[in-house]
């Protein structure tokens, strides 16, 4: 018999709620306010309420699939063993809560509750950038049929990130593996409200898209990033300027690309994953930044180093032929599920055998 | 029946052969000369005389002990999946040759071939500073009673790596996973070798502090160092003026202090192991660049940041409480096992369930 899985995607503003198939397919689906000033008990009921509807509509149009369980990918520190939130920007007061005891209780199915960047890293792994790759064939590379380990950067307003090895998430000795963002880039670089100094989100966030951009016009420089009234100075609009051929607009994404490029290099010489994917709303820049991305990993990436023909095809895919046992290829790519990542990653947790 | 393996440490100097039993222990063992100027048919001819001599004094010593194969740790870039030697610096004209059928099929026993800071690190893992960890009981942690997972730096001539995920060597897509020495510490740094500017290397091997030592001398410094005749010029010689409190051989360390803290703390943001190790000759130097490393990963290590509380204690443990959700203790240790960790870990190999 198929089987499904409810994803639920808990944001600060929004409630997704969607019953996906084994194959991967999103069979039904609800979108709700998530109105969190209402309060913690407020939010799980209508998390619980849109997935009994989901799961409803699934028994009676789809009466023969059988519902595994839930997951729930939200911001924040999670605590996915016992299915606990340490610590939510989006959901002040629900800390050290047990929403998988609590929701299991009500909708008598198993919970798993997941970071959304570690879930958005799942999605991608068996869907999006991994399942294309698979699908590919690849058969120049001698890879794998499956890439099971990728290492996704989500970049937003800060930058995310998640680890899937062998299939599954990474999750460290204490569940905060994938944390980077807050890998160091520039020892002496630009503080970071983490405590630390260059940190990549410094960098390769919209936030630090729009601060460069500010950085540039406040320092006197001669660029079309001066005609943007300040309150449309968002990371977009700067990747506008650099496609309209903007020096200084240039020059902010081939940051983002040089910080990109020094961490994946150093993801590569560190877990050797074949695939490397960036999603969040920056990487829409990705023509942008690639470029020097691609020029940075050629440089400093030691198992590639000397040996690599580098070829950054229009799809954005960067083909990396490297020394080492197994000559396979490494890839560094966009994301492809956008938005719902997460949600397919949250479905996937009850999912994986 | 209990059971035995042998660990062959193939150096450029030495071959070493070991019979260790599946509980740890040495059980006997010899010691040649590599002589690689002989070529690599008598390389092998030797190594496999010396594992038969040890395996012929099991069976008169031992003999209710069953042979589970034999472990080859070797310098280089080494397909551990088919047992051939890629490119070693210390084995010329042995590229591609299939190391592990030609011992098989003289010893017939099933052979391994894998990294030397892979062995290394598995060894450390299974007997060193992992089983340490695990004995100590460790019960202020809530930890797993043993720490599975660890990341090895071995500070010598170069800087070499190796990962160990729950206890298993991490080999990447094409096996170069684990080359810590090349992750880039600083984007603007000292060229490297490889073709990357400012990876670890250039900062905390033997061979940097030698450098970093030269240059201070080249800048009229007024340092002891000035006092070593450039033959004795080597990293023992500048920890023993740092010890004596010269002013520029302490800040060297300080530099090899910063550079593994800034390496390490991506580590932790990254993998999240609780476990990181520090071996080679360099580390013998841990009273000198451990505080600098400390103070370095408290600021940079976005999982412990304000957090932590940081006790450096006598025998050079990092204790340090995350956030995270299951709040477990990581450690930044020496490596316990000095040169015995290659064998014993390459003897692990074929032991491994």
């Amino acid at each position: 018999m198929s089987e499904y899985a409810i994803g639920v995607d808990l944001g600060g503003t929004n409630l997704r709620v969607a019953a996906v198939g084994a194959e991967g397919r999103i069979l039904a689906q609800t979108t709700r306010a998530t109105d969190v000033a209402r309060g913690r008990d407020a939010v799980i009921d209508e998390l619980c309420q849109a997935s009994h509807e989901v799961i409803e509509r699934m028994r009676r149009e789809d009466g023969a699939r059988a519902l595994r369980g839930l997951g729930i990918g939200c911001a924040g520190i999670i605590d996915s063993e016992t299915g606990r939130l340490v610590d939510s920007p989006n959901l002040p007061g629900w800390n050290d809560y047990d929403v998988k005891g609590e929701i299991e209780r009500r909708l008598a199915t198993p919970v798993l509750l997941e970071n959304d960047a570690n879930c958005a890293a799942l999605g991608e792994q068996w869907l999006g950038a991994g399942r294309e790759l698979a699908a590919s064939g690849d058969k120049t590379s001698g890879a794998e049929s499956e890439p099971t380990s990728l290492c996704l950067y989500t970049l937003g307003t800060g930058v995310g990130g998640g680890i899937i090895l062998n299939g599954r998430i990474w999750r460290g000795a204490n569940g905060m593996a994938g944390e980077l963002g807050h890998v160091t880039i520039e020892p002496d670089g630009a503080p970071c409200a983490c405590g630390n100094r260059g940190c990549l989100e410094r960098y390769a966030s919209a936030t630090a898209v729009m601060r460069l951009a500010r950085e540039a016009i406040a320092a006197g420089t001669r660029t079309a990033l001066r005609e943007i009234a300040p309150a449309q100075l968002t990371a977009h609009a700067v990747f506008d300027c650099a496609q309209a051929g903007d020096g200084a607009a240039k020059k902010i994404f081939a940051i983002v690309g040089r910080a990109l490029g020094v961490a994946i290099a150093g993801l590569i010489n560190t877990l050797n994953v074949p695939l490397y994917v960036i999603g969040g709303g920056v990487s829409a820049a990705w023509p942008a930044f690639a470029p020097t991305l691609f020029a940075e990993v050629q440089q400093r990436s030691f198992v590639y180093a000397g040996t690599t023909t580098f070829s950054a095809q229009s799809a954005g895919v960067i083909v990396q032929q490297g020394r080492g046992g197994r000559r396979r290829f490494t890839r560094i790519v966009r994301a492809r599920l956008g938005g719902d990542a997460g949600i397919y990653g949250a479905a996937r947790l009850p999912l994986l055998p």
